[in-house]
């Protein structure tokens, strides 16, 4: 049975994070609420019944399995899409690195809603300039810089940050180099001359021959200023 | 071998839902940074040595693993400690739900702290009382109507988040009640009147006689300024 993805349908925003794993495996999913409206009816419908609702979009049914949480739907997916090795060391080191990938997230969406989600970015410039600023001079380089050690780290030197292959978290650091490189293309260049083995790493994932058609293709939507990554000129610098 | 909790020792912070957890089972365990100069030294350490270094505090050491990351570090504790039930599908829910209380206490978090965690509280004080006002208003109640649900709609109906017993999750649960109740007294109690269920899960938390020695010990530290819940009147109404 396929996998069935519930998320927003005109973002990437999280969601991206487990559409990138299911199209590299090659899996068999609906992206519901991009089917129309009864898919986003079902998408509402499923955030307000059953026994465990999720707190938010994204979520994945899988059969009567139902999870939530980015992080968490990933850890799951990880072993059933063969994007983690086996033994729960390694696993549970990927879903911390995923975690720390998640915090980023959070704090990249911060820089445009500091103050406020039910608030316009317009109603929130002032505060979202001065975040930005932080974000900037701080954040990146040092979440990137920690991905980067890791890379350096991995005592199989295979490029990837967790163990010889590819895992959902290689996915991920794409996707957020990605991000930063949309919203905030000065800071991220600088941080990335600085984390050359990170950019190596994005790079290698956007040219490998299982993800391109994806990336090329009508179901990756664009970056776009109802995202996560929001290019907003005056917050790069 | 005793579990090594390495974390800052001046405050609750994150720490404190891995406290609470090797404290309710009776755990063995070190709470290395609080043991003088020489913990700390090792916390630092222990944050850039390493093929798998952390990103921050907390993080757990038991044997050769070390895991960061508060929710990981309970997701792997939970079955080692005896707080969640056999199964993944309950394992994962209950991770689940505290992911979304840790995105609950991020948000506490930057009430106090919008702009940038490496200013003061005195820096970002225009920003942090329009960011408070949104949280008492709408992120409050929306958290913890949302455990309020989970409590109504556990099938056992056995007063817990998840399934017939105490979990883990029900710690955090407690945990953040009380945070929220010293940060922003008037708010909190505003929200658990909407919550009745949640709030008295929180009375039999903090009643529970395996706990209680714990909490009324010097171990428990108090809340206070340095930490993620902080008491700044003018952010409370």
């Amino acid at each position: 049975m396929a996998y069935e993805l519930y998320y927003w349908p005109g973002i990437q925003g999280r969601g991206e994070f487990v559409r990138l794993a299911l199209e590299y495996a090659g899996a068999d999913y609906r992206d519901v609420a991009r089917e129309g409206p009864a898919g986003m009816k079902a998408l509402l419908t499923g955030l307000e019944a059953g026994g465990r609702p999720s707190f938010a979009p994204p979520y994945l049914k899988d059969g009567d399995t139902v999870v939530g949480q980015t992080a968490a739907i990933l850890f799951y997916l990880g072993p059933r899409l063969g994007l983690v090795p086996e033994g729960e060391a390694d696993r549970l080191w990927i879903h911390q690195v995923q975690l720390t990938i998640a915090d980023l997230v959070v704090e990249a969406h911060d820089t445009h809603h500091p103050v406020a989600v039910g608030l316009y970015y317009d109603q929130q410039k002032p505060e979202a300039l001065r975040r930005s600023a932080e974000f900037r001079d701080n954040r990146i380089p040092r979440f990137l810089g920690w991905l980067e050690q890791i890379l350096t780290r991995n005592p199989g030197r295979s490029g990837w940050l967790v163990g010889e292959a590819l895992t959902y978290a290689d996915l991920s650091a794409f996707q957020v180099v990605e991000g930063l490189r949309y919203a905030f293309p000065k800071a991220a260049a600088r941080a990335l001359k600085a984390t050359p083995h990170l950019a190596d790493l994005a790079r290698r994932v956007g040219e490998d021959r299982r993800l391109r058609p994806y990336l090329e293709s009508d179901r990756r939507i664009p970056f776009n200023e109802d995202g996560i990554f929001r290019r907003y000129r005056e917050l790069d610098g």
